[in-house]
């Protein structure tokens, strides 16, 4: 028996269990405006307070609330409007006891005010003098000087994923660099004798490198930079140079290897006898996916990916992008996945026998019931997945879910 | 009375019902490796089959199927591995009556086979016989020419949005490169004379540019590319001018305006006397997000949001993305939401009396159930915001919801 066969299946959750020992990548400055969708390197205070002034935030007047006590419909408060906030400006005058200033929202609040009354609950009289129908307490319908955020608040903790709502916060505050991760360099290499680049016309027998698109694409997906090393033949001193050169470049090495068996064990020797190399994963619990990789080499994760391009997506999806964002420094407690929709399953289905499932299915809508409809064939296939909007997952020991079931659909 | 008052109030539907109206954007030719994340222009149908030979699905043994039938673990069938195909390589012989060859997932399928039998179902002897202890149908583990993608098939309609697999198989297919819709053009612009660059340290009364750093953000998020032209001042001729100048660059332009009565009017009244210029919405049946302009220019969209920048990112969300995606060239019926989760209230909600009420709120996992807690706080706060996952949608003409009740969650 072949000494790599020793090692045991393991499950989805041992082998994100090891990802921790994988440190982030470094850190860049960049403009605010190009900052959306990166991760904070490290903690980020407000360096004032917003707002810096007492704003209105409704259309209105600017009174003393006290001066409004008691105001009905029936029996109105009557004001002297005496001024009008101009936007942008320092209001030039005080509200005095009775008297009313007209502003709108986001004008600074007078001097003397404390509220404002909502131009819907006023009525202006030809000769300025203000009705007021409704009392405000102090401090209605404005906004406080650091009510938004404090000075020195810790607005966002390093590993924070930058939304464009985080981007607004931090364009409010004058922020206009922001230091983050990088993005992952991630070399990505296909192996396999009989995989040719997509350029070109395979002779008989032979496949073009669809993984290496497919894989690229994802890791676009996730935030990284991928770069394309091309395929290398099945040959231990040609895998072993590449990935030498890999390490080098990358952060990450995805290889999706060859589906034979000797390729497979190519590639695992050629890695294995890489500077301070050790293998961590040798086969995981999920279907597709079982022949996936994973290695510590000198610090630096390689995912080795099934052949098969649909098992690769899956692998990619499921393994792949929480390794990614390990590396481009999200927080620990991230969302591992994107969005997922709650639906009813349209068939039985069967799991695989100690292997978690995941099923591509997809969503449709009848008479206001979303349906997952898996879409089965066989894993060798490129054309199921992409009719698939989502995977179902049959967790492990389960036999299988049954016909009308609820189900979570993780979206791709 | 105003003129422009007139204008009722328009449900979400009625906005989105005139974007039909708004052409798609024009057409490039990409890499393939860009491609993801793109929009077809086009229908692509397959120029080829795939698979374009018989090949193994799994590692084992090509037989002749008939040669199978009837064997058991107690009364196993026995063939002769007469030969063994080589990865890639057509293979040099025929599988004849009685004979096995060897071969791996992948592998071109030999003359005179019609099955693959799994490794698993096999003994090798030492004299080359091999034992085969389960019978396989005909076609069995194999993929058949075509069984994946058909020669002339319509892959993908036009407005397909490309994800990571469907790059994967126009790999496989040999699509090198794709004609899709341009990234949209998109000028965004903001007024009010209170407004200040962000770079700026703002005087009393006055604040930084948060909106046009938030919706840049946002129309990155959808594909767009954001072209930031600054602050326009409260003055018509000025603000006629960059308008002008925008709708020259921009098959988009978004304008948030300043909040006060003055500005929107004036803004109204820039956008009315353009060429070719028709206001249809001046005000939507929402909240946040009741002071939103949408006007046709000569066939070009502009989209008014409101002053704030909480208000303006709910829009946007709501509003602006499906405009977005239009412009791209999205087919109608692509989701116009991201992911949802399914969540429960954790205290009851009041509706806006006829508006549509979008609620921000923050998930939370507690004993394996996912609650929903609103984030409340004025609209002129951005924190709030910043501090949410999604959307809750308190419906048009419902007066609120309970606390437990189940909600979806529209996540940013």
């Amino acid at each position: 028996m072949h000494s790599l066969e020793f090692f045991r299946l393991q499950t989805r959750n041992e082998v994100l269990s090891f990802y921790p020992r994988f440190a982030a990548v470094g850190v860049e400055d960049v403009d605010l405006g190009k900052a959306g969708g990166r991760v904070l390197a490290k903690d980020l205070a407000a360096p004032e307070e917003v707002p810096s002034f007492h704003r209105a935030s409704m259309d209105g007047f600017a009174v003393r609330a006290g001066d409004s006590f008691g105001a009905t419909p029936g029996l109105p408060q009557y004001l002297e409007i005496r001024g009008e906030v101009t936007m942008g400006e320092v209001p030039a005058g005080e509200v005095g006891p009775g008297e009313a200033w007209r502003i709108a929202t986001g004008g600074m609040l007078p001097q003397g005010a404390d509220a404002v009354v909502m131009v819907e609950y006023t009525n202006e009289m030809p000769d300025g003098t203000l009705e007021v129908r409704r009392p405000v307490a102090p401090g209605e319908n404005v906004l406080h000087p650091g009510e938004d955020v404090k000075a020195e608040e810790v607005l966002f903790p390093a590993g924070k994923h930058l939304r464009s709502q985080d981007i607004g916060l931090l364009a409010a505050l004058g922020v206009t660099r922001v230091e983050v991760r990088r993005r992952p360099r991630v070399t990505v290499l296909s192996s396999g004798d009989e995989i040719v680049p997509i350029t070109r016309k395979p002779a008989p027998g032979r496949v073009r490198d669809a993984n290496a698109f497919l894989v690229a694409a994802q890791v676009m997906e996730g935030g990284g930079l991928p770069r394309l090393k091309g395929i290398v033949p099945d040959d231990y001193a040609a895998l072993k140079a590449v990935l030498a050169e890999s390490l080098e470049e990358a952060e990450l090495i995805l290889i999706s290897g060859g589906s034979s068996v000797g390729t497979r064990d190519l590639t695992l020797k050629a890695i294995q006898d890489l500077p301070g190399a050790e293998i961590l994963v040798h086969g995981v619990a999920i279907r597709p996916g079982k022949p996936t990789i994973l290695a510590d080499i000198a610090g630096k994760p390689l995912l080795g990916l099934p052949g098969h391009p649909a098992s690769a997506a899956v692998v990619m999806q499921v393994l792949g992008r929480p390794l990614l964002q390990r590396l481009a420094g999200w927080a620990e407690n991230s969302p591992p996945w994107g969005g997922t929709f709650q639906a009813r399953l349209s068939r039985n289905l069967a799991g695989a026998t100690g292997r978690e499932d995941f099923v591509r299915v997809r969503l449709r809508l009848e008479n206001d019931v979303l349906w997952a409809d898996p879409v089965l064939g066989p894993s060798g296939l490129l054309s199921p997945l992409v009719k698939s909007d989502g995977l179902v997952i049959v967790p492990l020991g389960v036999e299988g879910l049954f016909r009308e079931e609820p189900v979570t659909v993780h979206l791709f």
